[in-house]
This record gives C-alpha cells, sequence and structure tokens, in this order.
C-alpha cells in the first residue's frame, strides 16, 4: 500500500522524457544546449488574462533533482535504459539556467513565462512537473482572481478540500487561491505549510448532535465566543435557524459585551434568505453579526447575488474554485525554441502546425511589458530576442503579429523586463517573496490592468506583440519549412 | 520553501473538523459513538453508474493518522483549543468501526458506499481526507471507464500528468485510470507505485533535435528497435512523418526481423490523417505498424473517430481524463446519519432540506445488490436498516422510494452486500486486493451492468430502492420535522 504522499518527484516525469534522455545520450546529443519555454494558448473561462503560480514549488523541485537507487533499480528492470545513461541519472542534477514571471503577475497567451537553457537531458527531464506546477496553481489562482474580483471586497474563504482533485489539489490549491486574492482556506495544513489562515466553525452535524438547534448554537458560543459563526440552515433557516442563533447569541454573548459574531447559510435561495436574515439580526440589535454563504458558488453567481442586493458580507467557495469547475484545465505547454549549433551559438527552432495558433516563436527570447507613464496602466507586451533591448526613452511602434496593419505608437512608457533570472548554472539566484508579498504583487498588477481587459464578458485583447527581429526570424523559419537556418 | 510533498494528512482536514472536536469535547459529547455515510448524488457527465476507488490510500491514511509535535504547536497558537483537547490529539488513533464497497465497483447514487461508526470526534475528523479521496479517484476512474467503452477495446493511455492537478492528481489519477480500464500511463512514478505500467516514446523536441526528421527516426529506432513509436506531425504528417517513418522502418527494423511498431499523431484530422496512414503503411509491407493518436480527445471524440472509419489501435488519452475536464467534481458527500443514544442504542437522525434530493437517508444502515440468476445481470441495489437481511431464497417486492406506486417483484435472484468490514475497533480486517484485480472487478461487474445502464445518451435510472422498514423510518423523521424519534 503507497502513498502519493512523499514520493521522489523526479520520478514524477512522463515516461517520454528518459526514453528521449536515454536517446540523446546513445545519439550524442545529451549534452548540447537547448532552449525551452513555457506559455500558455488560451485564457480560462475566456478571461481577459491569468495569474502566474506555482514558481516556488517549482524551484524547490529543482533544487531536489535526484534519482535514488530504488529508482534506478526500477528503470534498469525496464531492459530499455543502457548502463551508461542509468550512471548519468545516478549522479544527475540540474546545471541549467532558468528565467520566470514572478509568482502572481497577470501573463498573456504565448508569451514565455518560464524559459529554461540546459542541456537536452535535463531540460526535458524537468518538462511534466515544470507543466503540471505551474498548470495547476496558475488555473487555481486565475479562477480564485475572478471570483475574489466578483465579491467586490468582500472576503472569500477557499472551502473546497473534499471536492479537489488529490493531495496537492487542496494543500497547493489553497495556496494558489490564496495568490489570486482568497483571504484564507478551511484546509488546515495550508495555514502551518504556507501562511494561508485556515478557518471554519461547524457542519450540520454539529447541530444535529445536540438534542435541539439552539442547544448546538448555544453549546458553540460558550466554547468559542469570539468566533461564533452559527450554520443556520440543518433544519429552517428563516423559521429555526436565525431565530435560535439571535437566542444563541442574546444568551452567550451579549453578558460578555461581544457584538461580532456571524452566521453562515448552506443551502436555499441566498438572495432572500439573506436579506431577510440582515433585517432579523438588526432588529434584535446583532449589527456587528456577519452573514456568510456557501454551497456551489463561483464568479457569475456571486456577482447575481450582489445585483440582486443580497446581503452577503463573505462568501465561502468549494467545488467550483478548487477544481476551477468551468475550465479545468490550464493549457500550459513547454516548447524548444533553440538549440545550440557546431559553433556554440543557439539555433532558432520552431513548431510548424496547420492550425496557425499552435505555430510557436522560435528563439532565446525574452518579453518586457510597457506601462504607461501618465496613467501606470499596462498597455502591452513586448516578446523579443534576449539580445536585443528596449530604450523607453524613446518611441516605439509596435504592431499585432497577426495583424499586421494595426499598429500602435508607444511613447511616455517604462519598459520592465517581466522574466527574472531564478536558476544560473543550476544555483539559485532569486529571492523567494513571502506568499503576502505574492498576493500583494498580483493584486497591485491587477489593479494596472485597464478594466476593459479585466471584465467577465467579453474582454479586450490585450496586446502581445513581437519585435521586428523576432517577426522576421519566424517569417524566414516558416518560409524555410520549420528547418533550421 | 515547502511542498505538500510528504505532508502528515491527519492535518489535511477542514478546520472546522477540529473546532467541532473540540467542542465536542468540552460539551461532553467528545466520545459518543456516531454513524456517518458516504453517498455521492448525481452521476458525472449525466452516466448511469460511477465506479468506486481510493479505499487503498484511505485505509493507509486511517493507519497512519496522528499528530506530530509541532501539528499540536500549530493548533495551539492558534488559540481556540483547551489544553485537553490538544491532549487528546496528541493520543490520537482511530478506534472505530468502517465498511466500504470495494474500489472497482460500479455505484450509483444515494447508496451508503463507506459508512463509519467511531467517536463523534474521530468521525468528524477523517471526513475531508475521505472525502477528498474518495471523490478524486472514482471521479477520475468513472470517467476512464467511459473513455474506455468509447475505444471498445482498444487500448486507452493515460497521458495527462502535466495538466493534472498538482501531484496527487496526477499520480493517484494514473491509478484511478488503471481501475476504470486504462491500460497504461504515461507517469513514470504511478508504476513503481503502483504498477500502473508506464510508457511513452517521443516527443516533438526529439524530432527538432536533429538535422531532419528522417534523422530524428532513424536515431529513435536504432535506440529502440522493439518499441519504436515515431510522432510522424512536426512538420506535415502525410507529406513528412509517415513516408519518413516508413523508410526509417525500412532501414532499421527489416534487416532486424522486426515488424511490430508504430506511429503517433498528436495532431489534425485524425479520420483522415489515420486512413491515408494505414493505407502507406500498409502498401509499405508494415501491417504489423499500430497507429496510437492524441490530442484533448474524451469519449465523445473517440466514439465519432470510430464511427468515422478511423484506423486506429490506440489512445493517449490527456487532459479531459486525468480532470475528468467536462464534470471534473464528484459530488461525494459524509452525513451523520445515527448516533448513539442514552440507553447505548443508535439514533437514526436525518438532515432535511426544501430540496428533496438532498434528503438523507437516516439509520446505521447497509445496502445489497440484486442479480437475476438466470442472467447474472444487476438489477437493483437495496438499502436497508444494519440489522435486516434479505432472504434471497424467497420473492421480494421492492418500490421506487419517490414513487411509491412502481413496484417490482424480484425473484430468483442472488443478494450480495455491498460493502466489506475493513476496520474493526481501528484494526484493519480487509486484504486490500492488488491493483490488477481491482482493474479486473470492474470490467467484470459493469459487464454485468445492462447496456440501457451503460450508455452514455440518458442512460436507464438503475433502481436504487429502500427496504419498507428503512422508508417508514424516514417518513417518521420527516414528519417529526427531522427531530429525534
Amino acid at each position: 500500500m503507497k502513498s502519493a504522499n512523499g514520493i521522489n518527484l523526479t520520478m514524477l516525469c512522463d515516461f517520454y522524457e528518459l526514453t528521449m534522455g536515454n536517446g540523446y545520450l546513445r545519439a550524442g546529443l545529451g549534452d548540447r544546449i537547448t532552449c525551452f519555454d513555457v506559455f500558455y494558448r488560451q485564457v480560462p473561462d475566456d478571461g481577459g488574462y491569468a495569474i502566474a503560480a506555482g514558481l516556488e514549488q517549482i524551484v524547490d523541485y529543482i533544487q531536489n533533482l535526484h534519482f535514488d537507487a530504488e529508482d534506478i533499480a526500477y528503470l534498469r528492470s525496464r531492459a530499455l535504459f543502457c548502463e551508461e545513461f542509468l550512471d548519468y541519472l545516478q549522479h544527475f542534477r540540474f546545471t541549467g539556467d532558468i528565467w520566470a514571471v514572478p509568482e502572481g503577475t497577470p501573463i498573456f497567451p504565448r508569451e514565455p513565462v518560464i524559459t529554461v537553457r540546459a542541456t537536452a537531458i535535463q531540460a526535458q527531464l524537468i518538462e511534466t512537473y515544470l507543466l503540471l506546477e505551474f498548470n495547476h496553481q496558475s488555473l487555481i489562482a486565475t479562477k480564485a482572481n475572478r471570483i475574489c474580483r466578483a465579491a467586490e471586497g468582500r472576503a472569500v474563504l477557499e472551502f473546497g478540500s473534499r471536492r479537489a482533485q488529490g493531495i496537492a489539489g487542496a494543500v497547493v490549491g489553497a495556496r494558489a487561491a490564496y495568490i489570486g486574492g482568497c483571504a484564507g482556506t478551511a484546509c488546515t495544513v495550508s495555514d502551518p505549510l504556507y501562511g494561508v489562515r485556515a478557518a471554519g466553525t461547524m457542519a450540520h452535524s454539529w447541530v444535529q448532535m445536540f438534542d435541539s438547534e439552539y442547544d448546538a448554537f448555544v453549546s458553540y458560543c460558550r466554547s468559542y465566543p469570539t468566533n461564533a459563526v452559527l450554520l443556520v440552515d440543518t433544519y429552517n433557516s428563516l423559521k429555526s435557524g436565525v431565530p435560535n442563533a439571535i437566542r444563541a447569541f442574546n444568551e452567550v454573548l451579549r453578558p460578555l459585551g461581544i457584538t461580532s459574531c456571524g452566521i453562515r447559510f448552506d443551502s436555499g435561495d441566498m438572495a432572500y434568505l439573506t436579506k431577510q436574515a440582515r433585517q432579523m439580526l438588526d432588529e434584535a440589535g446583532w449589527t456587528g453579526c456577519k452573514i456568510t454563504v456557501s454551497n456551489s458558488l463561483d464568479e457569475w453567481l456571486i456577482a447575481d447575488l450582489l445585483r440582486q442586493g443580497a446581503r452577503i458580507d463573505s462568501f465561502g467557495v468549494g467545488e467550483r474554485l478548487i477544481t476551477s469547475k468551468s475550465a479545468p484545465v490550464f493549457g500550459g505547454v513547454y516548447k524548444l525554441c533553440a538549440v545550440e549549433g557546431a559553433d556554440g551559438t543557439l539555433e532558432p527552432r520552431i513548431k510548424i502546425s496547420e492550425n496557425v495558433g499552435k505555430i510557436t516563436n522560435p528563439g532565446f527570447k525574452k518579453v518586457y511589458r510597457f506601462y504607461n507613464r501618465a496613467t501606470g496602466m499596462a498597455e502591452a507586451d513586448y516578446i523579443c530576442l534576449r539580445h536585443e533591448t528596449v530604450d523607453d526613452s524613446r518611441p516605439l511602434e509596435i504592431c499585432d503579429p497577426d495583424a499586421r496593419w494595426k499598429r500602435k505608437l508607444m511613447e511616455n512608457f517604462e519598459a520592465r523586463e517581466l522574466q527574472v533570472p531564478v536558476f544560473e548554472k543550476g544555483e539559485l539566484v532569486y529571492e523567494l517573496p513571502a506568499l503576502d508579498a505574492i498576493r500583494a504583487h498580483c493584486a497591485a498588477e491587477v489593479a494596472r490592468l485597464w478594466p476593459e481587459v479585466r471584465r467577465f464578458e467579453n474582454p479586450h485583447g490585450y496586446y502581445v506583440d513581437l519585435s521586428e527581429e523576432l517577426m522576421a526570424l519566424k517569417d524566414r523559419l516558416l518560409e524555410a519549412g520549420g528547418s533550421r537556418l
């Protein structure tokens, strides 16, 4: 009986990374330097942007890359790998370079979020886990950001562990949700592990354990007088739940001078129930009582409840957040963009596809974000070859790579490189920010996107343009049919 | 920097399990015996049944339940829990009873899949993880079973690690997919961990690393002559990929007398491409070459390709399987059904809801499956109180609990209890089957469902009936408004 908890993550790779690695070694290509880009093609839920997340866990993974003796024994048992390759794996460590966009940053389709420069075997081996972690956490951070925006400043608590897709789905999911803007989680372990505040009060079973709902509420208030949030929908929310909650508050909290408390609805018509409950609580003098709702909520239901005037102070969001139910896949890919040539220089590579959207941007690249100096708002991203530099003291004309007659003159702008160096020759050179700093960075950078990019319905397509040099390179490679220059 | 890999799973619980546990202790209810049922309400994708999975990992979890000193320290820091409770947690182990439906068994809405009888604190604490593991693995096993049925006996390989929702999403997901019928996985670690055969050959990057596609194919065939599956869509599938594959097979494999090999398409019109490729391969004498396709497949696309006469031998299925993209949540719940009374007997509990479908079945229960002795087919499931027994040597009239005029006389049937004892007084009493046995059990039990229950569109609603005694109990509790009898 074995658990996925505590495995050697180096072995969490697609089997073809190993067959290719062994093949590269045998073909004399094992030490050939390669460059790969991680990017994505479509924003989940047809949104205007995504939130990058997962880098901290990727750093941890890279630092711990190794094969144990039992891993080697398993691979040997498959009778596919030469002893030279198995010996190579025994001494495996990552010695390459990685650049990445910091966690919490809004990212757009087709721009390189993570760039890896390493030997072919190394770069290939890390593909699966890099994508897994980037895709999972970016998915949840992006969804959480949508839900929190819908809540318009009200607290959103992540409640989804029981419906998560596995251990990390819950635990790491809570971390990603926090980056996207959630105020806390129900997942206890994510608090000591990551510092995501864990919270929670009672289930229906608490109420059912006592002789009456009133007894259950009184008992809870006595145990947690400063944290009394009562679940009021076990029997009948307005006829029984809310009146019993008020009685229990009066009985236990009032004599203690406590005025802050809460109730939670987990079923029923939330617009109607919360308006009625607010009135009942206020009339009973419990204006400091907060109302929380939960029950299959998402960004659309939350926005709709608020449009209806529901009286809600915070939201508990479960399965539709922790699985990003309406769009449960983040399609990040890992594509070869350059290979070291005979003379030691990097030669660009392109992947051609009949589907134009799947053609890759060739070459060893970087990406800038252009902020308007007058408004502070982000206006365009600009992908160029890594040796290029943007001089933001002078105007720059950029153009849409898919519709080149659409041109825009950037003036009075600040150009900031999005990627930062994370590993150099296998050494960590990046100081990982604290989780609260990542969350604050996310909020600040989202605030620098125009509302037209942030809206849920038909958001404006943010500009992601290519430099003239990169476009010319891509054109040449396409005309050559994808072969090397 | 901390990873979700290797955490104490005891702390993977909703925080309210702990606040309730502390509250039960303070209210003198901590040692009160309770019964909880795990069941689900809706089959994902509007299918006719689901596949139970996750029990092995739940057993592992139960056996390892404990709080470390650092866990206690964290909980103490929250200033919510009394020292008596923290002391209780320090010595915590599970001493209750658990019954469960074996993994791989088809399960239907509302029937108890797992039943827990334990003290209130213990039963509450394990809720979150039980649901997480049952929901995740049942979700993926159910989806895999659908996809494998659509493939009509052709091999389905699980390829989704890079798009999985976290580590266990990939690793445990591969296990659940295997239970549902997949032939193997791309996820390397799931092979040594669970015995799910890992396989894979090459990515587009392999082809791009060489001076030409032909060189790439020849090099691969030389490294893996008995396992040469070539990815043919990097440049142009029919003009370049398939002809180069045939040339490489001729060059490397033919002299070795090897006739089995393969090609894979990862993009394009799979119906057209595979028919053309089959003809080209056959004409070149490579009738033993198998054709694999991948690229965002699911049960609907696979069924449609086969209807079109596509010439496909096996399918690689990624994101739509590993996240169950079209229905990414399995809605299993954990509901209190009985509490020990003052006299030591178990008193039934019910959860009432304005949504009739959310009303629970009260009492300490079990479930039978009735098989027709003449056909061997499953005809109905039957939920009754645990002290009841079904005598299958005599006819039994059953009725639909939601439409009681619908009655059916069971004759010549075999009644088999679905749940088996797993833990008794905290001791494991169940011999966990090997994964291959679970997979075979799944296939055999699915074959005993009528085709009308198995079909994708509007499947027949399989009967899940209640005993007369259970129905009468439920009626009495509903009339009493949910309070105890």
